[in-house]
């Protein structure tokens, strides 16, 4: 089997990794749209070979991995791929990309979204492992032929992955509080550190937990603002039930309500029970 | 030189560990008004020995590593202490303790905070190398004496910490953005996932990204609130800075401003040049 990636940053070049560790595929080729990340994922290995959009049609499964507005674009031109050639979307969206996808591509379409990835983007930032054990988001719809979720099925759990089969609303709503509000959240906070007076005296003092929190601050900005788009509606909701929530909290700060406080802290611990 | 510890959790059992494995200390005794917290310091090895308040006075040095409204309530019995003793506070504020110390002991006491810990908590979290690397902010006063000064400097940068010299207000305005603040949204995040309907099914696609975000959600809330309570102008403040910045995100994904998203995107990921 061959398998052609569109989009060769971390998600599409970890795939290409990935895909050449497992017995399935026995040639990865790929495309960028920028020709530096071309010649960087040949350089580091993460394709065998880079090869033009033509080429690309005729591998036996494709996988697109560039900012979720461009997937929808580059499916329009992709309409007239074989029957028997697997697509796969690998965005941080669903919704979106499931209702625009041509009607002659929903029977070999499959619509997944790896869990999984780091603050870090570009060729440079792929690793083979980036997959192993993390958790793939399917959307199957009802017109996709068997074979295409066969294969998708197996390439995935061949490169150490769990599978989850959830509809595009649920998994765009789940995601907008597991991942998109989270990368708002450590954005505002870098913002919020970067406009004080003085911020290197401020993250002298950094710990892990301020590292941690910042750390997907650092993620793509063109990646993201595309999510939040795509996203728009569940991003709203998610910001707007957090926001709540830290306003409970600093009113109980305000009006020092310590016991109060200290009871919603408590519940809050209770994530890590079933996390 | 002896020791000793009141306060036998994270900090203060790490703290025995790390003393341990220096060449300066000879004997590490300590305290903890949790019986049980006592039996399992010893069983550990945190310390050589329980023994009782009088005892721990006669320490030539001894480490406050309470809940910080303990340590300033501890402090009021500790006034009489000799005055070759070194007395070290290790909470996470310093205004508050160093405004509320006994007059008899400004002479002697080092206000100092080391900026590392877990979301764990108990002597079980304890472990010999949390301190090890990390940056502790000492708030010297015009009144201590060089040789107690000189024997927590030497203490730290034997246990492997890098030293910051800092005043306790500059100290608990910094804290308030690299600390307190990010533990507040992190209780946030939690709270506001765990009310949503089905918080299961979200939190079984949780990635890296949100584990590290949540993380210190699950660290002590007796311990957070009173650190709220004790630096509360500051907390307020940072908090509704922070709240400002997500604002702004909010409307740009409302009004659908996503060049000026990315923009703001871009500008938090500038943090990441200086940290």
């Amino acid at each position: 089997m061959t398998a052609g990636i569109i989009g060769l940053g971390l998600i599409g070049g970890s795939m290409g990794l990935a895909l050449q560790n497992t017995k399935l595929i026995k040639k990865v080729v790929g495309l960028d749209n920028n020709v530096t990340h071309c010649e960087e994922a040949l350089r580091l290995g993460l394709v065998h070979e880079i090869v033009n959009f033509e080429d690309i049609k005729k591998c036996d499964v494709i996988f697109l991995a560039t900012p979720v507005d461009a997937i929808i674009a580059i499916m329009q031109s992709l309409a007239d791929i074989d029957a028997g050639t697997t697509l796969i979307d690998l965005g941080s969206t669903k919704e979106e990309i499931v209702k625009n996808t041509p009607e002659t591509l929903r029977k070999n379409f499959i619509p997944a979204h790896p869990m999984t990835g780091t603050e870090k983007f570009g060729p440079s930032a792929a690793f083979a492992t980036l997959y192993n054990g993390g958790v793939v988001v399917i959307c199957k719809s009802k017109e996709v032929e068997d074979i295409h979720l066969t294969r998708a099925v197996q390439i995935f759990s061949h490169i150490g992955m769990k599978i989850f089969f959830m509809n595009p609303k649920e998994h765009d709503c789940h995601t907008s509080y597991i991942s998109h509000m989270p990368h708002a959240l450590s954005y505002a906070l870098a913002n919020s550190v970067m406009r004080q007076e003085d911020p290197k005296s401020i993250l002298i003092l950094a710990g892990g937990g301020f590292r941690d929190m910042s750390r997907v601050a650092k993620s793509s900005p063109v990646m993201w603002s595309n999510v939040f788009k795509q996203n728009r509606k569940n991003v709203l909701e998610a910001i707007k039930n957090f926001q709540t929530e830290l306003e409970k909290c600093r009113i109980m700060v305000e009006e020092q309500n310590w016991d109060e406080l200290e009871d919603w802290m408590k519940n809050a611990t209770t994530l890590h029970k079933i996390l």
